[in-house]
């Protein structure tokens, strides 16, 4: 494979990935990128450069293979292992995040859970053991997890993700509000609703 | 303001907001693109680029003032006002969205919530009465609703988003994991945490 893809490419894959697994239930064999474009609300060349990075997928005239470019997305994004996740904070937001159905299915599986609210350490929530933050980074090893999500208050995220990354974690998914720093090599994703809204009002606001 | 603005500009800005909110609470007053693009791991072009669509901010050698330009990009954004907001489905998601506090700050404010649940109609969570989702389209018309917050099941997503659509609504937040579909002139955003594990695993796999 070649090197030095532009994030912003590997970022959208998902979303072709989605696609595609719709496209599939849908029982739709081909598709062009014309097709897949009107879906995704892009350009045909864009879906077409996009993917030209990582080999030829689409054949003239007949299009992609629904399920052949599904099985080679899957794998090119690693998504052919289930990964381990540990959820730090287990407060409302957390609990959604163990009782959320939508990872499973993917192969993501929340394999530990930390607290420092002694309340909670102890217990299991949606079947996962909520354990001491203070024992986070042996429980990482032990579990051989491989991605973190972050759902404490906004004043804790910044201590709690340079913990983890101490910890060897080289993936977190913030839910916390915040511009968090980490360092080179760490991968770091935001689900911040604020942000989302805040790209929206920009076209409310002209009508 | 000059027209044709590219999307994925726009969904920067609130990124650069962000920073520039935390860069004033910490008393900085000035700051280069090249200090605005160490913090965002941006190139210092890209967000000169990005900034001159909508105007001249920096000053030769000195940079951005802070407060200026925080001002100015809530101004382009639309974010001097506030926005209301509706939620769809109050299940355990639903209540964490509630319950959230990162909304009322940034001048987002939940103003109603609905339900088809008959134990949850009429209840009050988070202080928002929770009203029957067959209300939808009065009730939103009523409290002069701007945006939609949708978290129910993935089944019942499409079916709910036509119905804000056809109540007048004019952008969707979506907590569903589906791809959903919406008339021209609709904004829609998604919250996926799927997708965004989907955009690092690609870089786990390799190591």
């Amino acid at each position: 494979m070649r090197r030095q893809i532009p994030e912003v490419v590997v970022s959208r894959l998902p979303t072709y990935l989605r696609a595609l697994a719709l496209l599939k239930s849908e029982g739709i064999e081909f598709i062009s990128s014309r097709g897949l474009g009107a879906r995704l609300r892009m350009t045909p060349a864009q879906i077409r450069k996009d993917l030209s990075f990582f080999g030829k997928f689409g054949r003239q005239g007949r299009g992609y293979s629904v399920s052949r470019l599904h099985r080679e997305l899957q794998q090119i994004l690693g998504l052919d292992k289930t990964w381990q996740m540990a959820l730090v904070g287990v407060g409302r937001l957390g609990r959604a995040i163990l009782d959320y159905k939508g990872f499973a299915p993917e192969g993501f599986k929340i394999v530990a859970a930390f607290e420092n609210d002694p309340n909670l350490i102890g217990k299991k929530v949606s079947g996962v053991l909520i354990e001491d933050i203070a024992k986070l980074e042996t429980s990482l090893k032990d579990k051989k997890v491989d991605i973190a999500i972050v759902a404490v208050p906004s004043s804790d995220a910044q201590v709690v993700i340079d913990k983890l990354v101490k910890s060897g974690i080289k993936a977190v998914l913030n839910y916390a509000p915040i511009c968090v720093r980490v360092s080179r090599g760490v991968r770091l994703q935001g689900i911040d609703p604020v942000l989302a809204l805040q790209g929206m009002t920009f076209y409310l606001a002209r009508g």
